[in-house]
């Protein structure tokens, strides 16, 4: 059964957050928290009286930091990051095909989509994926740094997530032009970027976006792969 | 079984519109849409496969206009409204105890709570209540306009949200300050306004905020009685 989660958005960075939440439990999961939204979070997690199990990373962002080692510490909850990541402080590096549990018997499906970054992952959780910027609506990651390869997202996209249930739900980690889900069967059939579009294509089509260097990256990748916890700390 | 409902923001007016979406079929509800989201709202009902079946509104909003009168037009869905609250060009005009049906066997019950005007309703379903402007997240609407009345407002939040089960989940119709969901066990023990304060206490807090008259009070009023089409259309 579909169970829709959570979607928090973070206006600055046009980050959305996501807390998981399943019937027989008052356990959950959040997934790609945002540093200066630690108060909010804490605040929805109070107000809804959850037990925080598991904070899960997509890939380590350029873009903004995660408040993930501080909403560990402050809960209790174990940290969940893909392995390829170099997210080190994290106690679970996940891999391909892992199952992670939380709740009653919730299980959330990992799925290795390389691409915006190598280590990057999605989230597979009751016809609901987490795609992190590997998939946006109609859109897709950039793939040009990071260790982005634009044949490996293509792949991910249209080898891995296309594969999925047509009904299946998209809840990206972005969105840029005030949407919120899409699913697997429209990202299909219209996705602006990889929508029947051929490998050749694509990877012409990425290297000639010409994007600026995030403005944060040089601080916020080395951050995320420490949890966004000072250094040293 | 608790379903969370698909939120969606419009930040001009800091408003929530919701899309109710159930197992087993492909019908949907909407609750409180924005005229200039209309856009938006339909990407989301074709990205998902969804059939809209009902257009919900919460009561005749003063801020914003709203774009069941397009929605309904251009999906087929009927208009249900709060009987008191002159909308007239809706099919179903709601009272107190009603309730709504749609997909497999989804069922919305209509609670009256005037206060902020005097027609509001929330609407329960699946452990959830969409409160409209009668409780917000620590706080609640106004009533001093729009045939108000801080003493109904009182009555309709502690004598019937705050009868809800702790743990039901309240999705008010706006929020200013970052938040998206809360519950009345912790409304009841914890709103700024509202908990644990006598009838006479919020009587004259009420009295006292000196708001100022909200802009599109004049359009959005007679605009929302006709569930935002033109006059005369």
């Amino acid at each position: 059964m579909n169970l829709n989660p959570i979607q928090l958005f973070d206006t600055e960075s046009s980050t959305f957050t996501y807390i998981l939440t399943a019937p027989g439990s008052n356990q959950a999961v959040i997934i790609d928290p945002v540093d200066h939204q630690l108060e909010r979070d804490l605040r929805h997690l109070e107000r809804l009286g959850l037990q925080l199990a598991l904070v899960l990373e997509t890939h380590a962002h350029a873009d903004h930091v995660t408040s993930a080692g501080r909403l560990r510490a402050l809960t209790g909850a174990q940290a969940a990051v893909p392995s390829g990541c170099g997210i080190a402080p994290a106690e679970l590096q996940l891999n391909d095909g892992d199952v992670l549990r939380f709740g009653y018997a919730e299980e959330i499906r990992v799925l290795h989509t390389p691409g915006h970054t190598a280590g990057s992952m999605s989230y597979l959780w009751r016809g609901n994926v987490f795609t992190g910027d590997t998939l946006l609506i109609d859109g897709c990651g950039r793939t040009d740094f990071q260790s982005g390869s634009s044949d490996a997202l293509y792949d991910s996209v249209t080898g891995k997530l296309f594969a999925l249930p047509d009904d299946t739900r998209v809840w990206p980690a972005h969105d840029y032009k005030g949407q919120a889900v899409s699913t697997i069967g429209w990202e299909k059939r219209h996705n602006a970027r990889l929508a029947n579009r051929s490998r050749e294509d694509f990877r012409i089509l990425m290297s000639e976006l010409k994007l600026a260097k995030p403005k944060l990256i040089d601080i916020a990748v080395p951050a995320n792969q420490n949890l966004g916890l000072p250094h040293g700390a």
